[in-house]
């Protein structure tokens, strides 16, 4: 395979023309890549916390500046509609300056200073943590998020943050923008005369796993799918010296609508579930993968008014010709599990997709010859479940891989909730109430992940947390203050929240 | 293979006679074992964090009173002697308590409150967050500390105050102690009238593997091989649905004296250097691996000095023959190296093992043909290096495989420090200033940890941390106050470290 002529197109979903080509990256190259993170690396290290803040608000006043660029290449690379990439633009300048918030706030080091003293066991040394960097990382772009989980997104906002160089693994289904994005960062790392490692944008699948199993690179953010996520997490265990690989993957996500709900809140649901079901054309990893609904009037009628307003939801083109055919193949190959599954409605020929409606037998969904049915399907996607107790919808919750979400609608005085929430919360990352999945709000506390399949680890890829998937533990024993980090000397007052013999003390605000 | 009948015998090191046999567990049971610990689950969640800390106080104090049966076992079945026992009873017990102290403090949930408001992204629902326990854990113990990382060691009591389950996979080094600290384990459990899979023993290679592939089992804690550890970790990675694999594995700590402390502290350095290395028989990962002293006439004398107080430390019995022999066969594969290396005084023809001492040249020690030279020894072992410059030591810490600890011993205004941490600390997990790296503080801020090989994550297995290992986050959004943990309610004051809308409060003291 000479890879070194490699090109990957940047197409129009929309016409099926490539608009532009790029060369991939040789994958014989990418030991330079590594060699320029990790020369890169004191710089960042240099910059300090509040520097590194900085640094990502630049970047995101200079994607702001280049707002309209942005918007065209992205809506022309993914037709995901102007209007949603304004949204995710806006997302992604506040999530980098949301890092850097967590940057300057500082209790991500987990700083403890322990004095010398005296215990139980006898004398005790002094001791002093903080977190430093991993060093450089490979980030392994989204399809589906081009700006918000790509090249310059989440992962790599939160390894900046920590003071890890970043090399992105652009996404072939959009190239351009990648492209355009790291120009903008690049710009950025230009005027203030940084070291050419700090970001790097890399493109091609044989680039991909060439970072994957270079020496120098200490972990890997990928979001993606289970299949592709699980091949990268396997050869990052495999290497001599295996890092640490956080996957976000798939996840079929359970929404439940209790028979109160049902009742009482049926329009509300159904408006706010077609529009959770098929935004951004239903390629979201929040999106509801199963909902369960009571097999009573109440839910009946709920599910008619929910397949009225899907069959008036217009056709679109999804982000590849390669997704929308292989939406066309699940979800045809789910409608021919006839009599466990019934197909409303219809699944259209393409080139666009329209919502497919596929109802299935619970017992169906929770049986070991159809584990099609609990398997993600990407795109504008709605399977419904009727179920007819708390219990049976108990267990089939707990027949699902685990998610990153698990939602439940409940009605006044409902007291069928617990059961139903105890199995969610003991395989979602979240559990939402009264609400819908997507849209994922970046905040100190949010947590997007779980257990397998949905993550490769505990760690969350949106958040405060974020950051920790970058940096590992150092102690110092009996350090000179010189040698100290600056934020374990001891001072009169700690600069950030800091565990002092044992007690967690916060800056006076 | 018939596992139903193997037997693990009890040996006493001293005479090699088999005081005693257990069965080995049958892997085939092994599913059994964790349909009880999955069972036992709910107990432990609802016995409340500070429940679950008054439970591992319980288990210290029966430890505690059993202290004359457990000492005589355990002496009889490592030789590690009774006074050396008797401090690490005292350890397991000081563990087991403080982490039921981590588990009342609370701050290891990592609780986070944000009301419902407005962002400049639009409105964010109520978020909170926390940590729940993963479910049933399994223990891979030591050999060489057969209670402070065994039964009731570090693993099992970080793993209880989180809440999870635990199945040990006890060490066959030790079988009988094994069983006695787990039938004191089960005494208290009885007692309070616990379910029957809170704490299980199982026995065997067959049984650990069992464990590490049986789908219900949510994470591993190991310490131990390299070799032993990868295997497992590459087991739990192979996994349809892989977990989390927390090994502490082998360590080759890097020991440097600098000139200018050779000079001042010769009689210091040499004699803490001797204990450090020969403790335990040198059967500590913490062990000194790679010496470094100058090559000048004040690091000559001091190695004269530590050779003629290593050839005073009387033979000594190691955990096992195998280990023995095994230490055996590597020092003298190093000494066979000649002139590369050169052996110093003699290496024993067994049954009892005298510290081994190999002076390496330092170039060797940096070649890719001698990667012997840069494994652990595991025993009573002193290697050796003499460097000629700063830059030279840098040089050869960086060709070190990643380790639990780095160590440096400095004189006065010495300025040749900086660089020397420098590598340490790109590479260690815990670097030790003017100290001795083995003894390892049981604190809020300890890190006994390090990247691969050293350890398998970037997770502490000592230290108030060590809880984070059998935790996993889950958010909360919109949630009724009565679906809502204790600890994400709203109140008047937090009752645990709290992040409120972003800012971090303490509860008052």
């Amino acid at each position: 395979m000479n890879s070194a002529t490699d090109l990957v197109p940047s197409i129009d979903p929309r016409s099926g023309a490539v608009r532009q080509h790029f060369p991939a990256t040789d994958p014989h190259e990418i030991a330079e890549y590594v060699q320029r993170a990790q020369a890169s690396a004191r710089w960042l290290v240099d910059l300090g916390r509040v520097g590194r803040a900085d640094l990502l608000d630049d970047f995101a006043a200079e994607l702001e500046r280049r707002e309209s660029a942005i918007l065209e290449i992205g809506d022309a690379e993914t037709a995901l509609g102007v209007p949603r990439l304004r949204g995710e633009l806006a997302r992604t300048c506040f999530q980098l300056r949301f890092q850097g918030e967590v940057a300057r706030e500082g209790s991500y080091l987990g700083a403890s200073i322990e004095h010398a003293g005296v215990t139980a066991l006898g004398p005790r040394p002094d001791i002093r943590l903080t977190r430093a960097p991993v060093g450089p990382v490979a980030v392994f772009s989204a399809s589906n998020f081009p700006l918000a989980f790509s090249v310059a997104g989440g992962d790599t906002a939160s390894a900046i943050a920590a003071g890890c160089p970043v090399i992105v693994k652009g996404h072939s289904a959009h190239p351009a923008l990648s492209v355009e994005v790291a120009s903008a960062m690049k710009a950025v790392l230009d005027r203030r005369g940084a070291p050419a490692g700090v970001l790097q944008l890399a493109l091609g699948r044989s680039a991909g796993r060439a970072l994957v199993t270079d020496p120098g690179i200490a972990a890997v953010g990928f979001t993606g799918s289970v299949e592709g996520g699980r091949a990268l997490f396997d050869l990052a265990g495999s290497r001599e010296r295996p890092i640490p690989f956080f996957g976000e993957l798939g996840s079929v996500n359970p929404f439940v609508v209790t028979a109160r709900a049902a009742q009482e809140k049926a329009d509300e649901i159904a408006t706010g579930l077609c529009a959770s079901l098929t935004g951004s054309v239903g390629q979201l990893c929040t999106r509801p993968g199963v909902v369960f609904l009571p097999d009573d009037d109440g839910g009946r009628a709920l599910f008619s008014r929910l397949v009225r307003l899907l069959e008036e939801v217009p056709p679109a083109y999804m982000l590849t010709e390669a997704m929308a055919s292989s939406f066309r193949t699940r979800t045809v190959a789910m409608a021919e599990l006839e009599p466990l599954t019934t197909l409303h409605g219809e699944i259209g020929p393409g080139p666009t997709v329209r919502p497919a409606i596929i109802e299935t037998a619970i017992s169906a969904l929770m049986s070991e010859d159809t584990a099609l049915l609990r398997e993600e399907v990407f795109g504008p996607f709605a399977q419904v479940c009727f179920y007819s107790s708390t219990d049976e919808v108990r267990r089939a919750l707990r027949t699902l891989p685990d998610a990153l979400t698990g939602t439940v609608f409940s009605g006044s005085s409902d007291d069928g909730l617990k059961p139903i929430v105890e199995a969610m919360e003991s395989r979602s990352g979240r559990v939402i109430f009264d609400g819908f999945p997507t849209g994922v709000a970046v905040t100190w506390g949010m947590h997007h992940g779980g257990s397998y399949p949905a993550s490769t680890s505990a760690f969350t890829s949106v958040g405060a947390a974020a950051i920790q998937r970058w940096l590992r533990p150092i102690a110092y024993q009996n350090a000179p203050e010189e040698i100290l980090p600056e934020e374990l000397r001891d001072r009169g007052v700690v600069v950030i929240p800091t565990r002092i013999d044992g007690v967690l003390v916060t800056p006076p605000r």
